[in-house]
């Protein structure tokens, strides 16, 4: 293999494929594009700690959104911040997009709080709580549409990056991934070091009940999964990989959320094994509280994963330091957008230069509100 | 002037300034957008011919916009018509679009009749009928969402087209331009070749009436003339071009109803000029039935049309035939894009060939229904 991986990016599962999909994107046009959406899930106290609040978890999404396309927040005040006052991996984002000069799209899979922006609707709705066993509407209506989208951006650019910014995002994709009998145990992710695992057990089984279905009853309908137990960034998102990756390569951004992506792509379209790489942080890859690369093995190592070594630890702000303290570590797109920018540039972007370039973005952002 | 204008293309109206904006997107990456619209306006009876009947004309929008994206309408059977089956322009944009292979987007503006595709978000509603006075609800979120949107199109590529589908628009234009105090005098166009011009006129007057305003009131105030008698278009398409054009040039695609997209951008902003012309055909730049030329005169010859020199008299298709009978003339974004197509392509693509291309396309789309 002649592809030879800068120091900035890293490899977990197939690397033959992993460099050869790299290869291909090497210097080429990308587009970003990240889904946000909402559900009801989110605000189940203690399941989610991407916002201040359980409310909040509403509004992460949605102000992620407007932050990337406009570097300010309208829906809130400030932004979205984990408890403790650790900024949104957007920061990350948009240093990515701020150094490659990658377009941004936003997709709207369907959120309660609409974010002030102009963004491609996708026909969805906010999620239900996903213990009602019905938790996503309109999922055929928003998988065709994520096809069309997929297939419009194929057609302008050499590869195309996917993400999400979903609160709660993590319960969902264990429960679609329980739904579909891809895992079989919680190794699932947390925006927070204190991952509420058996909380997210319980109302994965909860809702499960509800569905009226067993683990692994799923396995071949996974849009019938996201109907009952998922959120609706994942139609949106499954399609949107599946309209794209017959035509160009596709870099899936994110954590174990991606897992119920990833998973059900390759379940629809199975042909696409070899077009397609996740694109995550170091952050994510090395936390001892989930498991992503069991979650890999799991699904197929032929989708691998290539993370950005990005590293906080030398920051002077704790804000960002807290992401070596197991916070975030992903979303957003932060890690995928970071892969692809690497990509565009043709490795001359490097990790350190991302670093740099989230410290200013976080000055700049918070202003005053920035202890020094 | 260094730069040779191929036999395809025509210019009205200041030919340097014309020139200038060919030259710097000659061979260059353009991207192409449709905003759909719906303003009740358009059911009328007698005003609108873009629809088989006028309640059909509420389809002939977001049908457009399905047909540029996927080739076929869902919204409704078959394709927009006018009466006795004269087809879409969208015919001619598909053609533009294909041969250049220039990238296509839709808007939505506001739409009773949602069409089935991944569109632009804007904030809009459907409009009302213009003799409310209050026709256009959000525009300033329409128009501030169009900003963001023109900028972020104008960061991916080298010139931007923008265009319309809505039935009822040049009435509604006619209404804005006579509450600016552009237009003293009815010469707007009209999808047939009886224009219903007394309709329209008196249309307008008692929507300026019902308004509270005289012609001219509004003349600083482009954004409160929609509201109060334009229609859901517009705010989206001058927030667009407001947003793409001080960082790269736009063709505004489409005829008279144009008029009061440029009327409003030059008024908001008369710093874009010199890097806006309107793209069109030669069939509205030819119509008896309105005035295009003096629309450019009054409004500033220096936001030049660009038209494209279609002729269709040699089509084996009545349907198309009817375009040089002064039937359509317009619409679709068919003249921007086929001039975008052609300044993409470095003068490569032909008025020709993009003739030979929509018979190619009639055929396919009709189908049998196509007598030979």
């Amino acid at each position: 293999m002649d592809f030879e991986l800068p120091p900035s990016l890293g490899i977990y599962g197939n690397e033959k494929i992993a460099k050869d999909v790299l290869s291909r994107i090497w210097g080429k046009r990308g587009v970003f594009t990240c889904t946000v959406a909402n559900t009801r899930t989110s605000t189940i106290p203690g399941i989610s700690d991407a916002g201040d609040t359980p409310e909040l978890t509403l509004f992460t999404g949605p102000a992620d959104a407007e932050l990337l396309i406009n570097r300010k927040t309208t829906c809130m005040k400030g932004i979205p911040i984990n408890p403790g006052g650790i900024p949104t991996p957007a920061t990350l984002t948009l240093a990515a997009l701020d150094l490659s000069d990658m377009p941004c799209f936003i997709v709207n899979g369907g959120c309660s709080v609409v974010p002030y922006v102009p963004f491609f609707d996708m026909g969805g709705e906010c999620g239900d709580y996903i213990t009602t066993g019905k938790a996503v509407k309109n999922v055929r209506t928003e998988f065709e549409k994520g096809m069309m989208l997929g297939r419009m951006l194929a057609k302008s650019y050499d590869f195309v990056v996917i993400s999400e910014s979903c609160a709660g995002g993590t319960t969902t994709a264990l429960a679609v991934m329980t739904a579909m009998g891809v895992l079989k145990e919680n190794i699932v992710s947390s925006s927070s070091p204190n991952n509420p695992r058996e909380l997210k057990s319980k109302t994965v089984a909860e809702a499960l009940k509800a569905a009226g279905i067993e683990p692994g009853d799923l396995a071949d309908d996974p849009l019938r999964a996201i109907e009952c137990v998922g959120d609706p960034m994942m139609p949106a998102n499954i399609g949107i990989v599946c309209g794209a990756a017959p035509h160009v390569p596709v870099i899936i951004g994110g954590g174990t959320q991606m897992g119920a992506i990833i998973a059900s792509v390759i379940r629809l379209h199975p042909e696409l094994i070899g077009n397609i790489v996740q694109g995550t942080t170091r952050w994510l890859m090395g936390d001892v509280n989930s498991n992503m690369r069991r979650i890999i093995d799991t699904i197929t190592p032929d989708v691998p994963a290539v993370y950005v070594n990005v590293d906080y630890s030398g920051s002077p702000y704790e804000g960002l330091q807290a992401y070596e303290w197991g916070y975030i570590k992903e979303g957003a797109g932060c890690g995928g957008s970071s892969v692809g920018a690497i990509a565009m540039s043709a490795g001359e972007i490097t990790a350190d230069a991302l670093e740099a370039r989230v410290e200013e973005i976080y000055r700049e952002i918070m202003g005053d509100a920035l202890a020094p």
